[in-house]
């Protein structure tokens, strides 16, 4: 008999579900269309649906330790995902109410920032660490902050919004938040593609992304271009680590890390970020902070990421309780 | 029989000490010159006798519940003073250690904003709050950040340095950590002072501090040029509180906090420097934030806020656990 915890990835277009067990061995995943259900309740109801049918289904017995749940907007104080604009349902929804209804066992919920950050504690490069950021580099940039060893979630369970921190509010770029200027213009897999825009229309020298356009550009694409010696492909990540690190240099004086673990596909192109990244953010440090955090790529594995970090809220919070006895 | 907590605030000039009961009350107060002990070890040395001495004296018994002291650069978990560039003695000064060898009680450091943080919750206008900061407005700009209802300190102990984040690390002003643009050059007393300066060089218009020196200027005259109308004044609080609320909206976007208390000579220029911290700070904010944080004075009186501060960590600890057990 293998305990497992349920770990539930809630984004706009697909949710991902998977069981992990206390080793973080996965013993199968599923994903569902999140898009396909226009309310909220048949949603809860399907995802209830798969989890009964593929715990009954496996070769395994596997007992059920709890779930966990990354979501968009999900508050774990108040168990609920709150206006979670890229979701097709509006307003509050009581996630964990519903799921607790329906399947008799506990339900966690946190933003999928959080859940990569408890993911990279309970199985990652953030093991036996109190004092850590988790910065995941998506079509946004989320962000978590773990404080002697707690999650920062704030009096509305809102802490950790370093997306929209400014980095230029005069004439910096638009951000779908309303205002100008936010990191995430700069810094995510949709800020490299705006910056690379931007210097294909500076400059006038060739680029072999100047046959692709917005919509075809990828991140992958960006970083093959750099790999092959493309000068627009480096300046862009260049510009984007010099952002990212300079304002970096602002969380680690809020809360002075360990270190800063990046997730994503932005954080796949290795060198080309984070030496800039690295750079910028000692430059731009107090002197007492200089060349003490480290910057380091999640030990997660980038697709199961989020499925296993949801599950994590779960064994954290088991190994917490053992610990507290 | 009274149960008394000795705070002990050490400043650049002088050292203060007092006993602080479990109400908040003071039953004595007294002061030392910090520059007149060469060496460290004779400087703790009067502190324990200073102790001992002012303990016997009373008329009333009281009896020491611990020692709590707040100081430039003092880090909690390891009980020391690091590097604080204002004081006598340099390098890295084993506080703790050191008093409890002479006293035989339990000492607890840490640096003044902390204290003041933990003075505000335990007696001030923080009581009850998980999630606040506080911001000490003196020469500088001290800071400290309490979430989950405990100081984040960091790895280091370092955190909580709002005072160097940048305002503008181009052109912007000098500070004393060598780097440029750093929030305390325009958020503090002195910066108040080089705004009013810049400001008297910018406009040719008659001001009431065309008069004054830079060294003769206080905070005190400023605000009472503001009351009498004086343009130059007025726009230097504008100005002020401009540039602190649009820095604190990125604090608040890092740790959500429920309120935000400003201590210190400027604090006390009221409406002058509350009112364009409040309006900028929520014009900075991330939609899901405004109108909800508020900004508040301090409620510890400014005179005795760092001896009431540094006993409160011992009061803080003791109920702390009260509540474990």
């Amino acid at each position: 008999m293998t305990k497992v915890a349920i770990g539930i990835d809630i984004g706009g277009t697909s949710t991902k579900l998977g069981a992990v067990d206390e080793n973080g061995q996965i013993h199968f995943q599923c994903s569902l269309s999140t898009d396909k259900y226009a309310d909220f309740e048949s949603f809860t109801n399907v995802i209830a649906k798969t989890i009964r049918h593929e715990l009954e289904q496996g070769t395994q017995y596997l007992e059920l330790a709890g779930i966990g749940i990354g979501a968009p907007h999900g508050v774990r104080r108040r168990g609920t995902i709150e206006h979670a604009a890229n979701l097709p349902w509006s307003g509050v929804l009581p996630l964990k109410e519903s799921l607790e209804d329906l399947l008799g066992i506990e339900v966690i919920v946190t933003n999928d920032a959080n859940a990569a950050a408890m993911g990279e504690k309970v199985f990652g490069g953030a093991k036996g660490m109190d004092d850590f950021v988790m910065i995941t580099l998506g079509t946004g940039l989320g962000s978590a902050i773990i404080s002697n060893g707690m999650l920062i979630e704030g009096m509305d369970g809102f802490a950790g919004e370093l997306g929209h921190v400014t980095y230029n509010h005069i004439n910096g770029r638009y951000c779908r938040c309303g205002r100008r200027g936010c990191l995430e213009t700069y810094v995510s897999a949709t800020g490299i593609k705006r910056t690379i825009f931007k210097l294909l229309a500076d400059h006038f020298g060739p680029s072999e992304l100047r046959g692709v356009s917005f919509d075809d550009l990828s991140t992958k694409m960006i970083s093959e271009s750099a790999h092959r010696g493309d000068q627009i492909a480096l300046e862009a990540f260049e510009y984007t680590g010099k952002i990212l690190g300079s304002k970096l240099a602002e969380t680690v004086q809020h809360t002075n890390p360990e270190a800063i673990f990046l997730l994503g596909g932005l954080a796949q192109a290795g060198d080309y970020i984070f030496k800039p990244a690295k750079k910028y953010l000692d430059e731009s440090l107090l002197h007492v902070f200089k060349d003490k955090v480290q910057v380091l790529p999640s030990e997660l594995l980038a697709n199961s990421a989020p499925v296993v970090g949801a599950a994590s809220l779960v064994w954290h919070k088991h190994n917490h309780e053992l610990i507290a006895q």
